[in-house]
């Protein structure tokens, strides 16, 4: 077999990446969990009928069929394909309308997974990637106290991690919409599309597109790009909102809700993130109703948002009951991809190993696999070297890997360095443990190139 | 949308079920890295001329298309097409080619991912399932104590699950290739594929098709049939064999081997898990050269082997370097799915949470918002209710999802409720702690129906 190569959009990492990756989701997880969130992981695949319901995405989704199948059965029914989910949203409500009688609401719930996208690959975009959601779901009602409090649980997220700074830019899409009903705007839908391209086109092309193809006068659009240069940290949004003299009660609510998140997650605010309200961020996907979020880290703005969502009244319902919920995406592979490549996140070993028990002849391997062993039984990740060989090349296998300490056995005595300083000291396997930073790899941040 | 029905063969476990599943998957991940093995996961896809390089297989393999492509796109080349894999040392062996000038033989890694297969549905059987893999890779040569070692971190494994009682049958390839080549057979892959076949077919007919297919006469099909019949936990297996008079250099070293892995694993042994030498099993992959592994969980047989692998002298080669290895793979599903449906194994709580914090009034919010943080920042989970309610309503709020403590605000007094026991008592928010068993879900054995 000739050498493989890589398949563009699908990352794999080398191993002392992937103890990066493993860090992130598990701090993810530890922080999702402190807060109540339960675990969910659905199937990787759904019905297209499902996957296609938001008509706009149908080109990215992967479908699936069984290679023997090619060759003769009929095809099923389209609705009836499955195809590979291309987020979590989507299984995760039909996961909550398939099992509501046996969930009790307001249901709280993760979901750390890969989902895949048949697009072009490019920075920050993948065919498989990995996704850190958290959602909370109501059946019929949800309070709005849950939209400051995803917020809140990302901000831990992030100042438990090594990333760049991060600004997640919020906004309400009750007051914008109030605002633009209170305009006297008809067509809603369209003026929120359109001020949502603002980033892709420019302001003047979207006061133009406002008039033409949205239906306001230039006053009004005027207004629409006054409202979107609004942005801040604290109450003082609401004042320059109100001082553009619009009045609806929708734009009230949302004014009261947007100030009430800063307000929340202000409290919390820790270095390296940052909460601002932009009135800008509109999100155009429909099912919005509340708060808005999207996060965009520092040197890294051109691979987009890294962790958005929203409050959604009614993403899914049985007929009988409807299920609102707020929910927050982190993209993992998002984050990761970039600064992987650039070294701007490392760990500092390839291996979970700490010790490595050195083997001075073969007849001592069963007692370096006592000394392994007893370290194991105390939390020490350990192994037995390969095979006996010169101190110097066995010193050398755990510098390659980044193992901290190799163990030495000379009859009675057992001794263990540690091969960054060569201090090397008597130790007894029964009670000897490294310092605690040692313990298992450490994730550092390293300045991008 | 009407109610979505569950799609065959793709499980989806509830709340407390995925607790039982992170369990399993968090031990098998502690004691896998205890020993030193580094966690690898690769993309869900490879290209097909990888995953059908073992022609039996394809009609198992998900093929993907994207969906524009259907309508209108060339498809590409068969080979350049990607489909799902179906286990993970396909994937595992193609990573190791392609980034072996980054890794550092011995390799030692962990896998723990999906894997699909389009085949039939039935119990222990899916078409989408967990399996976790432990593989030592070397780069041209690979010692033999490796085999022993898969067996001790397996057996490690068990005993620290709630599991039923497990049993792990081993061989050796060498051992009985050696005895069928000093019995005199020539097509030696022949009597192997056929032998394989005993728990199928019985004894009767493998004898009849050792002779009419594999080309033995009676006298070597009965000696066949003898070798197959032997078992045993400690030396007097290769006793057992020796007495049978066949001499074979291969077959001396097999047996060997043989006892070497039931010593080193006896060491080891723990309660619910047997090691037994069964010269019956073959496991027909043609790339297995040494140890192989089966093991099966008892009041479960009919699953199949839950636990499988071996040693294999040549996976993968680039043309220079060939990689020999042992690996060893656990069907996680497979286990939990039986396990589960019959309630086998269970999980104290549906939710990480271990403090519910009660609400007496809206105005508490924040106050009960501090509790929560001050447990959390102790990493205890805590949760604030959902709305301001009578006690009664929030206890019975705890109570559904198994939560054990309530947490009361009465002005400057704070009190935490255990909910089993009804017992109240004085609590400080910066201090207070659950008994270290409640702190998360406990995972316990219930006996199956």
């Amino acid at each position: 077999m000739s050498r493989p190569r890589p398949v563009s959009g699908f990352p794999e990492w080398l191993p002392a990446e992937r103890i990066v990756e493993q860090h992130v989701t598990d701090t993810l997880r530890r922080v999702f969990e402190l807060h109540g969130f339960a675990s969910v992981e659905t199937r990787a695949v759904e019905p297209l009928d499902q996957l296609l319901r938001t008509g706009e995405i149908d080109k990215e989704v992967y479908v699936l069929r069984r290679l023997q199948a090619e060759e003769g059965e009929p095809e099923p029914d389209r609705a009836k394909q499955l195809g590979l989910h291309f987020d979590l949203t989507v299984p995760f409500a039909r996961y909550v309308l398939e099992n509501a009688g046996k969930l009790d609401f307001p249901f709280r719930r993760y979901q750390i997974q890969k989902a895949w996208r048949g697009e072009r690959p490019q920075e920050g975009r993948y065919r498989e990637f990995t996704q850190a959601d958290i959602d909370v779901i109501g059946a019929d009602t949800l309070a709005f106290h849950y939209e400051a409090e995803m917020a809140i649980v990302m901000a831990e997220v992030f100042a438990s991690l090594p990333l760049p700074p991060l600004r997640m830019q919020i906004n309400n899409r009750r007051l914008i919409e109030g605002f633009y009903r209170g305009l006297g705007a008809e067509d809603i839908p369209a003026v929120l599309r359109t001020v949502d391209k603002m980033d892709k086109i420019g302001p003047d092309r979207v006061r133009d597109a406002l008039v033409a193809d949205a239906g306001l006068t230039a006053a009004q659009a005027a207004a629409c790009l006054e409202l979107a240069e609004i942005s801040g940290t604290d109450a003082k949004v609401a004042d320059q909102v109100r001082s553009l003299g619009v009045a609806d009660a929708g734009l009230d609510q949302g004014l009261e809700e947007l100030v009430a998140v800063l307000d929340a997650v202000q409290g919390v605010a820790r270095e390296g993130f940052e909460l601002v309200a932009d009135l800008r961020i509109a999100r155009g996907l429909d099912y919005y109703t509340g708060t808005v979020y999207e996060t965009r880290m520092q040197g890294f703005e051109h691979i987009g948002s890294v962790c958005s969502g929203g409050r959604y009244d009614a993403l899914a319902t049985d007929g009988r009951t409807t299920y609102p919920g707020v929910g927050i995406s982190l993209g993992v592979t998002r984050i990761l991809g970039p600064l992987l490549s650039r070294g701007g996140i490392t760990a500092s070993r390839a291996t979970p190993t700490c010790v490595l028990v050195a083997l001075p002849d073969e007849d001592s391997r069963d007692a370096a696999v006592d000394v392994a062993s007893a370290l194991r039984s105390r939390g020490i990740a350990a192994e037995v070297a390969p095979e006996a060989s010169k101190f110097g090349k066995q010193i050398k296998f755990a510098e390659r890997r980044g193992i901290p300490f190799v163990w030495f056995l000379q009859a009675a005595d057992h001794e263990v360095r540690d091969i960054r300083s060569g201090t090397q000291l008597a130790a007894d396997p029964g009670s000897w443990a490294p310092p605690t930073e040692d313990l298992r790899p450490t994730i550092s941040a390293a300045p991008p190139e």
